[in-house]
C-alpha cells in the first residue's frame, strides 16, 4: 500500500548514515527492536531464505500490484550500495515476484537483500549467490509486467510503515525497521542495551539467578505468588 | 482425489523419456514452470525437508483415505528405477503417511523421491538417506491400514492433476508437473529459455538494466509513470 | 492453561528416572509416539530451530499470560540437570518469550532445550549454543513482566496436557510427551519396536515388499482391489 | 488449473439430465457425498455468502488467470438455464471475481449460483438477489481484464477435479461436484440412503440407541472397550 | 488427547449443580469468562454454527480418533438431560463428525449442544432444530467407525482440558470451561460482575467516561501520556 | 503500528465534510475501492460482526499493545458524532479488546462502529445495539490495563496506512480508508461510477452480453482465444 497519489518514482532519496546502518547491522534485529520501545517488528511471517544473514540497509521501497513485478525492474535503477529493497502488493499474494535475474542486477549494484510481503523464487540459486532474502512465501510462480506501481513511496510492508531512506535491519529474528530521523538515536540506546546484556550473560553463565539480580522476589511475593513443595503422587 | 472409480492398481503404466526426465531435472522448477506458461505449479506450501534437492522422474499416483497409509505399500510394488512417488489423501489429512521404512523400500527400487500434499516423519534419517520428500507438513502422527485406496490413477495432488506417467519436477523452489505428452515440447522451451536467461545474467552482472535491454521506459511512460525528485524532508 | 488455581510454584517435583529419560531420546519421537499408541504428540506446527537436534528430559512446566514471560524467570531457579522447559501461555501469542540470556542461564542449570507454544528469538545465538527450541514462532517481539502465572503445574501446551516430572521427547519429528508413570513402559515397547523395525529395514534394503512380508495380499483382495493394466493412451 | 492446454472455449457441452441435476438438488451435499463413496466433496473453506441456499446444477467451468476475471465475461455466453459457475483460478487468489453486475447477467440467463475458489464481492447485493456464492473469500478488491484462460474445460477448483457438465451440489454443508456419467446412479444411492435414514431418525427421536439399532456392542467389547463407574472424586 | 489409559467409557459421572449450571448459562461466556480470572477459554476458532445461542451444561466428553466418531455413538447413552457432548479428537481433523441423526438422537435425552474440534455437518438441519453446535469446521466429509477411543476422562479440547462434570458455557462469544468444583463461586464472582457492570453501562449510556469513572488521569500522566492538539494540516 | 513517538493523544483532529462521508456510506466498499483506483483496502480477514451494516465516518485511530486496552478508555473522550474508532494493535493479538460497556460509551457519543484488527466480544450485545464493529477475532478473553499506546496518530490497522480524520467506509464487502484530502474526489468519481453502472445492470437483466457491450471480442481473438465444440464424450 502506498500514501502517494499516481504512479511516481523518487529519485535522489535520502538515506541514512552508512556508520549507523553497519552498526544497527551489527546489533541484530532482537536488540535494535528492543531499543525503539518494541515498535517497528515486521509480521514475523517474512522469513529468511537461508540461515545465517544479517544485514541493514536504505530502504528503496516498491509498491506494487498483486502478480506483477514491473516496478522492480523500474526500482533497480534507484538502488546504490548499502541498499535494501523492500516489496509491498497492494493486496495479498504469494507469487514469485523475485529470482536469480533481478538479483544479479541489484547485487551488481550493491544492494544487501530484499524485505518483501509476498514470494521469492530461485531459492537454491539465490542461497549461493549470498543474495538475502526475507519473504512470505517461496513460491516458482512468475509475475506478469501490466501495470504500474510507485518506487520510493511510503508503504506498508508486512505490517509496518517504511518510508525510503529508513534503515532495514534483518537477521534470522526477523525484520526491523527504524526511521531514518531516529537511526542514530536507536543506534545508541541498542548499544548501551548490548553492553548491559554483555554483563547480564556473564553472571548467568556463572549460575547467578534473573530472580536475584533484578530483585525480583519481593515483587513477586506481594503479587501473591506462593511456593509450594510438590507432594508424593500417582 | 481420483477420478477413476472403484479401488484399483494400474499397472504397467507408460512413462516419459528418461532423457527428457534428466534433462527437466537439470533445469529445475521455475524455469520448467515458466516454459509451459505458468501451469500445473504444486501448492507452494509443499516444502522439501532438506535444501539442496533437485530432482524429477516419473508419476506413480497414489490415492489414499485420510490417515491412512494402507495404499502406499501397495504402491511400493508398481514403482521403478527414475520414479517420483505422488501421494494424495482424499481430505485434508496432516498424519505421517511415510517414514524411513517406507522410504528404504522404495529407495531400494530407485524411487527418487516423494510428493505429498499431507505429512512424513523420520524427517533426521530421510535427510540422512538423502532420499528427498516435498511434504505440507512434518507429522509423527502414524496411519492405520484399513481402508483401500488406488495406485496409478489420475489425482488432485496440492491442487493440480496428475496422471501416472507424467513427470514431476521438484526443487528448493516447489514442485511441478509436466504432462507426460508434453514433456519434450516443455524441455525444448525451458532450454530456450535458460539460454536466453544465461545471456540475460552475464548483462546484468555487468551492470546493464532490465529498463534499458527491454526498451522499456517508453511502455512506462505511456502508462503514465513520472520520475520526481525527493524534496528536502524530515 | 493451568488446572491449578490460584499463582504457585511446586518445587521438588518428582522426576523420571533418567535411565528411562536418556533411552527415550535414542529413540526419537515416531517411534515413542508409535510405542504409545499414538497419542500424546505436540500439535506438529513447534518446529525446532534447527535441524539435528534430538533430546529428552523432565519437564518443568510454566503457565504462562500471553506476551509476559515473568514466570520463565521464576522457572529457572526450579531447573536441574536434564530438564526440558516446557511453556504454555493461557492464550496464544507469537510474542518472542525466551532468548540467548535465558537459554544461558538455564543452560548454566543444565537444562537441555526449549518446548513453547509461542515464539522466541535470538535464534542465531541459541543456534550457536546449541540450546535447541521447538515453538510455534520464531519472533522478536518482547514481553513484558507483569502478571503472575505458575511453575511446575498441569499444562496443556500445544494441544497436550503436560504434568511436571513428565518425559518429553524432541527431535526433528516434533515433540511428544511420555507421562513419568509409563515411561519405563513406553521405552521398553519402544526398545522391542526398534528391534522389529530393524529387521524390516533390512529386509527392505533387500528388496522384499511390505505387501509379502505383511502377508496383505489377500486382505486387500478380500476388500475388493482389483488390479488391471494400463491401456495405450494419449 | 486446466487440462486442455491453449486457450479455449468448449460450447455446446453435454449436460446432466435436468430431473437428476434436481433430485440431488433436494438431497443435498452430505447426502450425494455419502453416496458416493466419501468423494468429490470441494475443500470445506468454500462457505456460503448467505445461510439457507441449496442448489444443484451444471457446471460451466472456467479457469481464470490470478486476479483476472475476464474469461468470467467469457463464460456468461456459454451458460444456459440451471448451470452452476464453477471458477478456478490457476494459483491462489482473494481478489474479488464476481459481482453484483456479474451475477445480473448469468441470472438472467437462468443460472443458479456461482462455486469459486477465490474471493466475491457485492455480497449484501448478491443476498438480495438471491443469488446464492460458494467462495473462499469475501473481497472488495476488483479484477484486471488483461490475459486469456478457459471455459469449459477441466478445472482443478478446491481440490477436486470438475468437467464441464458435471453436477454440482451446494448448501451450507459446502460444495460436491457428480461425474455426468454417474449423476444418475449416485442419484439412487442417495435416495436410498435418504430412506435409509428416515427410519432411523424417527427410532433415535424415540429414545432408541445406535449401539442397539447397530448391534455395535459386542463389537466395542472385542476390541477392548471397558465401562468403568466413577470413583467418588475431587 | 485423553489422559486416561485404555479405551474406557466412564459411567454416573458426578455432574454440577443444575441450578449452578442454569445460573453461568444466563452469565455467558464472557462474563463467566472474566469471572474466572481470564482462564479456560477454548480457542476462538471454534464457532457456533448459527448465531443466538447461549447454553451450559455437563461435559460428557469424548475423546475420538481422528476422522473415527464411533465413540460418539458410544456417548450417547452416557447422556442425560442438560449436558454439553465435549468431542476432542487426538490429532487434528476436519472431517464431520456429527450431524442430524446423532444430534435428533442426543436432542432426545436432553443434550443442549455439541463442543467439538472438528468439523459437523447438516448444518442447515441441525440450526432447524436448534441444537447449536461449536466447532472449527463445517464440512461435510464423514467419519469410520473403525477404532476405539474413550468416553468421559479427561480430555483437551481446542487448547483446554475438560474432565466430564465441568460446565461448559457456550454463547456468540465461543465457549469457556467451568471446573465442575468451582462451579459454584465462579457463578457468585459472575453475578458480582454483572450487577457491577450494569451500573456502569447505566452511566456510559448518561455520557460519563471510563476516565473519570475510574480515576484514570492521573495514572495515565503519570506513565507519561501527553496531550497534543493537531496542527494544522494536509 | 504507529509513526509518531511516545505516547500522545492528539485532540482536534480535522475531520472530513458530513456530507462527502455519508455519500461514501451509501455507495458502500466495493464501489468507492474502485473509485481509487483499487488501493487502501483493508485486509478482508476483518469481517463484519453481523450482516448488513453498511457506514462511513471519521478515523478516530488508536495504536494499542497487544492484549491491552486502556488506550481505547482515553479515545471515547476524541469521539464525536459521525467518527468510526479505528483501533491497531503494535503486534498481532486475538485479545478481545472492545465489547458491550466500551460500545455504550461511544454509542452515546455518535461514534458510527468500530474497525479493530483484533478481537471483540459480547458480540450478541453489540448486534442488539446494532453497534457494528468489524474485526479479525471474536473473543472473549479480556485486556489488561498496564501499558500506554496513542490515540488519534497514523496507524497500520489491517495492512494499511490510516490517519486520524480519514474517511472509512465499511459494509458486507469489507472495510476501505479514503484520505481525508481526497474524499471528495473519490466520492464524485464513485457516484460517476455508479450511474454507469446502473446501465450496465439494466442491459445485463435484458440478457445483453458484456463481450458485445464491452466490444472484447476481437480483442480476445487478438489474444487467441478460440471456440471449439465439444466432441461426443463419456
Amino acid at each position: 500500500m502506498s500514501a502517494v497519489r499516481g504512479n511516481v518514482v523518487v529519485t535522489n532519496i535520502a538515506r541514512a548514515d552508512s556508520e549507523v546502518v553497519d552498526g544497527l547491522a551489527r546489533l541484530g534485529v532482537s536488540t535494535v527492536h528492543e531499543a525503539q520501545a518494541r515498535t517497528h517488528l515486521l509480521d514475523p511471517a517474512l522469513r529468511p531464505i537461508y540461515v545465517g544473514a544479517r544485514i541493514a540497509g536504505t530502504a528503496v521501497t516498491v509498491s506494487v500490484p498483486p502478480g506483477d513485478n514491473w516496478m522492480i525492474h523500474v526500482a533497480v535503477e534507484q538502488c546504490a550500495e548499502g541498499d535494501v529493497l523492500v516489496v509491498a502488493p497492494t493486496t495479498p499474494s504469494q507469487a514469485g515476484y523475485f529470482g536469480d535475474l533481478l538479483a544479479t542486477s541489484v547485487q551488481a549494484r550493491g544492494v544487501r537483500g530484499l524485505v518483501i510481503d509476498g514470494g521469492c523464487r530461485d531459492v537454491a540459486d539465490l542461497t549461493g549467490m549470498r543474495f538475502p532474502v526475507w519473504s512470505r512465501h517461496v513460491c516458482a510462480f512468475g509475475c506478469v509486467k501490466e501495470t504500474l506501481g510507485s518506487v520510493n513511496v511510503g508503504v506498508v510492508c508486512a505490517g509496518q510503515w517504511i518510508e525510503p531512506g529508513d534503515v532495514v535491519v534483518a537477521d534470522d529474528d526477523g525484520v526491523v525497521v527504524v526511521p531514518r530521523g531516529r537511526a542514530r538515536q536507536v543506534l545508541e540506546a541498542a548499544l548501551a542495551r548490548e553492553e548491559r546484556e554483555a554483563g547480564i550473560r556473564e553472571r548467568y553463565r556463572a549460575g547467578e539467578l534473573g530472580l536475584d539480580m533484578n530483585d525480583m522476589r519481593p515483587k513477586l511475593a506481594a503479587k501473591g505468588l506462593t511456593y509450594v513443595e510438590q507432594e508424593p503422587q500417582r
